[in-house]
């Protein structure tokens, strides 16, 4: 199938999923919800969305995701370790075909000399693919998070 | 505690959340995650913000918020009983003081006559106050969904 190269991201993904009769579910942490929102954004969406657990805090991640406290504690938030739980964690809770997830540091507090601000991890599962792939910007925290949804969006194109 | 009227209604949450050491937790169906985007486009959310279910498809109000598969047949997602039972489950799940949900219908596709596309139920919940809503506006998709996002926040600030 061609796509429009006018169309958007979250449009190409849509026609993409319906296509290939796939269901989507998201987890994400520093994006709070901004990844689902253009997902939604789309009149439709609803016939391969099902949701998203918008896991912020660490306690959300372990009670709703089932990320492991040990896992957390010995790699942090923001690891690749931690991204690729919360994709698990929501396609077994959401019961998806596709989940995937993000955990990151927006800015422009929370930063560290290893973690610094703009640095994420996105991770995509499905039945057939799991991959983890690590992302580093250095804007606004308005800025990062626009490019770490886009960056989301680019991931699930290129790997459904 | 006076709040500068060119505050955002996010920021004001934020100020009276902390001030009042309370926890949000937040159950998005319409608005596919714009109110959680809005709430965590403040630095430091994560103080009070712990967290949504982007509840999209009915299958997760059902299976994640535990919203009773008979009730939504009888009321239908779009109604005072499902936002109020949305609320309800993501109190009870991610164990937070208040809760908000919004149910409702952006449009174009989705509307009846006795559910027309543009409204939308609002529900808020919290150890003190159980209140929902009912919001309607003639807009496109997109300002269907910002307005309701608005509105929420609206709501939230209202009875926190």
């Amino acid at each position: 199938m061609r796509y429009n190269s006018a169309m958007k991201l979250e449009e190409k993904i849509g026609k993409i999923l319906k296509e290939k009769k796939l269901t989507l579910a998201l987890a994400e942490s520093c994006t709070g919800g901004l990844v689902s929102k253009k997902i939604t954004d789309i009149s439709g969406s609803s016939d391969y969305f099902l949701g998203s657990v918008i896991a912020y805090s660490n306690k959300i991640k372990v009670a709703l995701l089932k990320v492991s406290p040990k896992l957390l504690k010995k790699n942090g938030a923001v690891s690749p370790e931690t991204a690729k739980a919360m994709a698990c964690g929501a396609k077994r809770l959401l019961k998806t075909d596709v989940a995937v997830s993000i955990t990151g540091i927006a800015g422009p507090a929370g930063g560290s000399k290893e973690k610094p601000v703009g640095l994420a991890y996105i991770a995509f599962l499905s039945g057939k693919r799991s991959k983890v792939e690590k992302v580093f910007f250095k804007g606004t925290r308005r800025r990062n998070r626009e490019k770490f949804a886009i960056e989301v969006l680019r991931v699930i194109i290129e790997n459904i």
